[in-house]
């Protein structure tokens, strides 16, 4: 099965594909060369189908009993994300967020490439921050164009986080990495993928409340 | 309807009351008594149906046409979410992250108080970053149990999560907000919410990577 550009995924597949892709990383490191489906199931506490389902997304064929090449797996996986090259993107917003963000060691895995950094701060202009040179907001459409860059993480205070999406936007930003605190409006070309801290404490909040 | 402790709510719509929560204070704050479910729709790009689920399931009684009171609806939702009553919490691992949820203004809103901070690094013990103290992880026991905190923000490094979330939960700790990006082991009375960077941006990359 060929993955269909027109299709839709459903969302929770498509969020667990990371983690099938750090446990097979794990198992290559280890020296292992094929897994099955209920061997994965079973390591990260899913079921069987969920599992099935999920590869079965990517383009793997199932092969029940011989197992899957971990080497194959992680191929399908990398290239169904386009993790299997690098992903440029320009950080928007360097205050504590944008430097935890510069600094965490993960994206590398994830093929993203933070090449330039963005802020209007005078303060943090023209320095360097973890090894990335701050730009001031006036350069972000040219140096956009010229090294076509489609993603931006957005690390900005809520109360300028449209203003500034607007230029993203406008400098051919296709997509948006969002932690802004708010909900932003873009045309229907552009995606946005929040990160809600709010949410994800909400859920939190709610089972300690109402535990049983 | 009087919410349940012993049922589980649809995580999607608990995701979404601090979006609610957060219109519904700029409305109050626009000086509006009243909104219709319909209008709260409209206003954040959802169904009509959908909102009026959300509303039900924090207790709340449809009034079709009247519309709600805009008080009455904060205060279920809060009340709902635990968000009425300070949860005061632990902050464990004060690097980039860890400083960057420290300064995030946000918290207030969702009645979120981190009282205190700790780490393992010499460097940073004793110091105080951004107005908290930070402790060795040796004193977290006794000023969990002194302080009967049951809520811990995690973030420190996947390679010393697990150890760590160990010690959060011998000491009385049953919420564990997760910025590691690890599966952790907990009892079955822990809860435990992941805040999975990786899983976010799987799901913007797939989306530019399968861009009709």
């Amino acid at each position: 099965m060929i993955p269909d550009p027109e299709r839709t995924y459903p969302v929770p597949s498509v969020r667990r594909l990371p983690i099938y892709l750090s446990l097979l990383r794990r198992l290559r490191a280890a020296g292992l060369e094929a897994v099955s489906s209920t061997k994965i199931a079973e390591e990260l506490k899913l079921t069987g189908i969920q599992v099935r389902k999920d590869l079965a997304m990517t383009g793997i064929v199932g092969r029940p009993k011989v197992g899957h090449s971990i080497h194959e797996l992680i191929e399908h996986i990398e290239s169904f994300l386009g993790w299997d090259r690098p992903q440029n993107a320009f950080l928007v917003g360097v205050g504590h967020l944008g430097t935890a963000l510069l600094g965490y060691k993960g994206f590398a895995q994830e093929s993203l490439n933070i090449v330039a950094t963005f802020d209007n701060s005078p303060h943090k202009i023209g320095k360097k921050i973890l090894g990335r040179e701050v730009y001031p907001m006036e350069m972000f459409p040219t140096m956009a164009a010229k090294q076509e860059i489609r993603i931006a993480i957005l690390t900005v205070p809520a109360r300028v986080a449209q203003e500034t999406t607007d230029v993203l936007v406008g400098s051919g930003i296709r997509g948006i990495w969002n932690f802004a605190p708010i909900q932003l409006s873009v045309p229907d070309d552009v995606i946005v993928e929040d990160v809600s801290l709010s949410s994800s404490l909400a859920v939190l909040s709610q089972k300690l409340n109402h535990r049983p």
